[in-house]
């Protein structure tokens, strides 16, 4: 056993608690509390695993659960980023570049080099694992909307078309998932817990 | 897209949402709360992930991931079971399976199947991947207390020989792991963050 390889990939297991204390702007389906960075992690892989099958592309659910497993880490340093928030979206890709660039280099030189490239692949979006995780991530916190009355979108007064336009790269990876979320959006509208533009 | 299959999908996705609201006797890093089962189940597998070199026998990634991902969904129903409740450990696999039976069976038929297959197999830790989930799940509260001073041990006055008799599972995934959490049990009792026998 290599000691120093050890205590390194410790130190950033570590580090990974913090994830629980930054605080999303989504809610608890109860509406008890908001929700944390790393349980959302957890539920948005075991969404991304359970609906593969309405991904277009052939997808490898290893490697799409890895990618949303530490497609948040960054916000340890970085803070969560509201979806609907335009001025935090200006610095975003900085911030968290500066935070991927610390923190996954607290792991040993070819598991920093592993994880960043996924965490890399997964902000590109260009691949079809990227795209499904990613369409995964939009569409955990819209079904959290959907089943909570809207609770994140009346906080913020988010309207029905910021919603269609964040959501929208859902079709990238599933016509089928956008086609499904857009008929709940549309309901959400006529039962009040969406605003119409 | 088969609407009525999406339907018993998205009903377990949603369900999962109680995960977060189940409380376990470990305390974050920090010591500011309490950690749940959902954002435990996100860290475990991340250690499962990033220490997989260390197991000894051959262990497919992908199936460890999700079984640690889906290994306390159950305590939706049954709550958590703390590992030195000897009381609760006597109702534990009743209540546990009861819960399987109800969640699980949420999904269509074949997930469910391969869900409560994955659980079945995770409780019985008799396979490599098993065998390893099962180290997984010990070492992450191991070094939780480890490193917040023994928080969970001092507030249920647990002792060394518990630690190191109810720990010692890790050894049949990886003889250097359960070296290395011998070795910071000791220097936890050294410390005076756990108490002697």
């Amino acid at each position: 056993m290599n000691e120093t390889r050890l205590a390194s990939q410790i130190e950033f297991i570590l580090e990974l608690d913090r994830l629980k204390e930054i605080l999303r702007q989504s809610t608890l389906l109860s509406g008890s509390r908001r929700e944390n960075s790393a349980e959302h992690s957890w539920h948005t892989a075991m969404l991304a695993w359970l609906l593969i099958e309405h991904a277009e592309e052939a997808i490898d659910a290893g490697r799409v659960m890895r990618m949303l497993l530490i497609h948040d880490v960054v916000e340890i340093d970085a803070g969560d980023t509201f979806l609907y928030d335009t001025e935090g979206a200006k610095t975003k890709a900085a911030r968290e570049e500066k935070a991927a660039d610390r923190l996954f280099n607290l792991l040993p030189g070819d598991q920093a080099e592993e994880l960043r490239a996924i965490w890399d692949e997964f902000e590109a979006g260009e691949t079809p694992d990227a795209r499904y995780a990613g369409a995964a991530d939009r569409l955990m916190p819209l079904l959290h909307n959907l089943h909570n009355g809207g609770l994140g979108w009346r906080k913020h007064g988010i309207r029905a078309g910021q919603v269609l336009e964040r959501n929208s790269k859902i079709a990238k990876a599933s016509a089928g998932l956008w086609e499904y979320a857009q008929r709940l959006i549309a309901t959400a509208v006529e039962r009040g817990d969406l605003k119409r533009d």
